[in-house]
């Protein structure tokens, strides 16, 4: 993490989630961490594995992974949003990945359906926008 | 309410919005209260009612129980992103609504319009993501 | 500003986004300053202008008066979530203004593709939510 004189700190994680744009993973300021756009890819790609619930359980590793870097946890979650491409289709899949990862600690959280998220045609079917107890 | 080992609270109310998926109504956490997409709900029903009115109504007044039921309140809310289906013909509806329940003193907000949310063709006109002060 | 007896400050700025909706331009609660809705409109009116990059300029421009006029700045941002009506078309324009406007030190971020946002066809690109610290 980089301290900055404004009072937050910058979050670049080696394993996880990278973005093209040029933001860091996340930032860690005013007593939580706020994670840029989560999604399900591996360490090194910015394109989403093609299978669903692969791509569900990545995203939620990638949380894991970010909020660890920067001292937090994914029981320290407070709050969820979740964009998808086809809300009725894959939430089932998603929340049955979600219970693995919060059990009976699950975050705030709402769902919508957007027309576009990620690189362009990269399959992209879950977006999160994390905020955690630092 | 329940007390977590992380820092954070789980939220459940008896009476407003209920859940399909595995999300509490809210977490308090850090100063603030997260809220659970927030719709349209009669309590112990997951489905709007269809008048779009009654249904703005509906939802600010989930929004009252949930964070009264967690010793905050209405006028403590201090940011509210609104997901609208058909945004020019609705806002004006939910913004007559607004003013009834916030006032002179209403909290941030921005509204979009997206595909979907809430079950599959239940019908919701709007979903509210809800910060306020514990 | 005016202070609100629940603890939150409501933002009403004289230069920058106006709302056509009863909101107030952002409110300071809790440490953190949390942003309405904001696009790339000049001073006095409420339909951003046509150009894509200029729509973007202003935006920025507005994020900066609104939360200068709340004693904060553009180096305290930590967090924004863009909404974009042509998400892959107008992103790159949105990131290299992005970049002259945060440097090194950008705030944690993501962006989707939404159907509408702002008034009634009025061309709106970009739409902002901002959260920085106080």
């Amino acid at each position: 993490m980089t301290q900055q004189a404004s009072g937050k700190e910058l979050i670049y994680v080696k394993e996880g989630h990278k973005h093209t744009s040029p933001i860091p993973q996340g930032v860690k300021a005013g007593g939580f961490i706020f994670l840029s756009a989560v999604r399900g890819v591996e360490t090194g790609s910015t394109r989403p594995v093609a299978d669903t619930e692969q791509q569900a359980r990545l995203l939620f590793e990638n949380i894991r992974r970010a909020l660890e870097a920067a001292g937090s946890s994914l029981d320290r979650v407070v709050k969820i949003g979740v964009y998808m491409i086809n809300l009725q289709r894959d939430r089932p899949i998603f929340n049955a990945v979600w219970k693995e990862y919060f059990g009976d600690a699950p975050p705030a959280r709402f769902a919508v359906q957007v027309l576009d998220m990620g690189g362009a045609g990269d399959d992209s079917k879950f977006l999160a926008d994390v905020t955690a107890l630092a």
